[in-house]
């Protein structure tokens, strides 16, 4: 196969708060080979700027826009797309936004190849059979503690068996506002629910006002505390580790190559790796720090806070390893990230969600269930037009 | 003074070939305070993505475009530059192109600042006095060892005392044929002048390919290897270290935040850490990480490839260290990037360049001179312009 076409779909909701919360738009890319097999990814944020970074005109031989190494490209097999992922690597070296761009297309090269043979995505990176997974709820603090308590308990009531809290000021104010806070989600999910702390980089590089909050997350048996500082703080993040007690230190979601991921291992100390496959390249960098991870004995863990099609494609890389059991799993996703797929990764009556045993994702998107999200970007130079978005028909809603 | 105006100036060589020659195209910035104070920066490489990172609709609220932590802020020193910075690190956290797109404005800040103190930015940045620096003529191999001799020659015969060469195929085919365009290059120099090699990650992560090289770079009198891997393959920079003997390894222009720096120092141990100060997010934290190299015997050298507008901005941040004499200096810049500034660095007979005892940057940006390179850029958002290029006044060349 050939590829033919990269077609990005920009999606929002009518307003976008201020709320941490990831699910609030999406850039979906379909990528199209020549005997029309198609395959579906989605790209991490920020979509006017991806989708820049894939038609951008050229400034040098290794600034070129991430088109000028995929549209054309052979597609038969995996090193095929390690091949694609080497080239835009290296074409676009100096464009940073492309590492973003890319994750999304890599993702819907795997699901096309899956598609055209018939085959999950996990099986063609090798895994024989899939592990099911225990998916955190993945959730902001309430304003209160009391509102923490509420939407806690309501995870629990809802079969999770682990939730993570972050953001809304956690880490801004004092020891104790955070402490009220640990107690009330404590208290709201009981003793037996797996507790997970996300301080989203508030201390910069300061070991001294992360480690102060360590006796109220031991209090409060926090299993770790993610991204206490800025994703590449190495020193910081190893200092942490080396008197975090029995709250393991969690970071990896900024990473953007293979590279940046390893080295938080291996500098960094971290006790989990946090990959968001939308931004490190897509699933087959993915899979290399799941590799890494396991072989030093640390745990690799998905980063997605956006639609199924995303989760499916944050699974692959680890849906083989038995011992890497936790899952993020968007707990209160927009309705627009909802509707982007037919099917969703439900939990069961155990609380453990399953990897698609389908054809590459295993997930199925209805772009005319999102076509009231659907946002249209056209770009000219000099009056030229170098990206207009595509049109997507509209069918009728009842159907 | 409350930051009123932030333009985009997106300029381009008519044709833009495969060279990896930066100079073919730049995005020119120019900040406007309230009191009609003006300052001018410059962001390194593809302009309509950087442009786009700055008036992208939000994504979230740490997914942010960077105009929403610059418009409208303070700034009356260099403190608030600082704060402006981390707001966009905080609110653009994961809008990767925001480090490009913000250091372009960081560097008109620190020249609006100059401005209205009549002092120059190194001044600015605690400098009591500058020292003059030795350029480097960097320019690309030649296609052949002839071509090579040639150039080289050439670079010398107008007064350079260093000359670096890169790219054009080198590492790519054999030990042998990098050997005999080694030989070239110090024929062409002569026994006196510095030779530097930059392989522009051609060896990935592979340190043996690299490794091999350094008979060939020690005969060749090599001080330096500049990024034989991947920015940051921190692993594979150490190894080589440790048996690069006489040829330094030097590397960082990669990097877009002070943390990747510093790491690259820390755990990739180059003895040259080269920084470009349109890319790190400008030039605060480029002195933030002079300051760390220079504490840590670490020899701190600017990575420059485009006008002399960029070259002031970053020669600021060690203009005040004595003992980091070199620096990268564009030998062969394409018309569009000489044009952009009425005044240029210029080798005095000693083949020493002097940074400017000017308010700001102390270069004047013509406008007028570089009109017939503008291109205009137009943003669409259904339909609505979310984004339009200044309009220029076209001013009579004959004046």
């Amino acid at each position: 196969m050939r590829i033919d076409a990269v077609e990005f779909f920009y999606l929002a909701m009518p307003e976008i708060t201020l709320e941490a919360d990831g699910s609030q738009d999406a850039l979906l890319v379909r990528v199209t080979a020549d005997n029309g097999v198609q395959g579906w990814g989605e790209c991490e944020a920020s979509p006017l700027t991806s989708i820049a970074a894939f038609i951008t005109p050229r400034s040098h031989g290794v600034c070129q826009p991430v088109a000028a190494s995929v549209l054309g490209e052979r597609i038969d097999g995996p090193a095929d797309i390690a091949r694609i992922a080497a080239g835009v690597s290296r074409r676009s070296m100096d464009l940073l936004q492309a590492a973003h761009t890319f994750s999304g297309i890599e993702m819907a090269l795997w699901d096309l190849l899956g598609q055209a043979r018939s085959v999950p995505v996990w099986s063609l990176l090798g895994y024989e059979r899939v592990h099911a997974k225990t998916p955190y709820a993945s959730m902001l603090f309430g304003d209160t503690p009391q509102q923490t308590l509420e939407r806690t308990r309501d995870a629990v009531a809802r079969g999770f068996r682990a939730v993570k809290l972050g953001w809304a000021g956690f880490g801004e104010v004092s020891v104790e506002s955070d402490r009220d806070q640990l107690q009330a989600a404590r208290e709201g999910i009981g003793a037996e629910t797996v507790l997970l702390i996300d301080a989203g980089q508030i201390w910069g590089e300061d070991v001294g006002q992360a480690a102060a909050r360590i006796p109220a997350l031991e209090e409060a048996g926090v299993v770790w505390l993610e991204e206490p500082f800025h994703a590449e703080a190495y020193s910081a993040y190893s200092s942490l580790g080396a008197r975090s007690g029995s709250v393991g230190v969690a970071g990896g979601e900024g990473a953007h190559n293979v590279h940046m991921a390893r080295n938080l291992i291996d500098h960094g100390g971290v006790r989990f790796v946090q990959i968001d496959t939308g931004r490190i390249g897509g699933i087959g960098p993915a899979k290399a720090v799941a590799d890494y991870a396991a072989a030093r004995g640390v745990t690799f863990v998905n980063h997605t806070f956006t639609s199924h099609l995303a989760l499916s494609a944050s699974l692959q890389p680890f849906a083989g390893l038995a011992e890497h059991r936790i899952c993020e799993y968007p707990a209160g996703p927009s309705e627009l990230a909802t509707r982007i797929t037919a099917n969703h990764l439900l939990p069961d009556r155990n609380g453990q969600i399953h990897i698609p045993d389908a054809p590459g994702l295993g997930m199925t998107v209805e772009l005319d269930a999102v076509a009231p999200y659907l946002r249209a970007v056209d770009i000219e130079i000099d009056g030229v037009s170098v990206y207009s978005s595509p049109e997507v028909p509209i069918v009728s809603v009842a159907k």
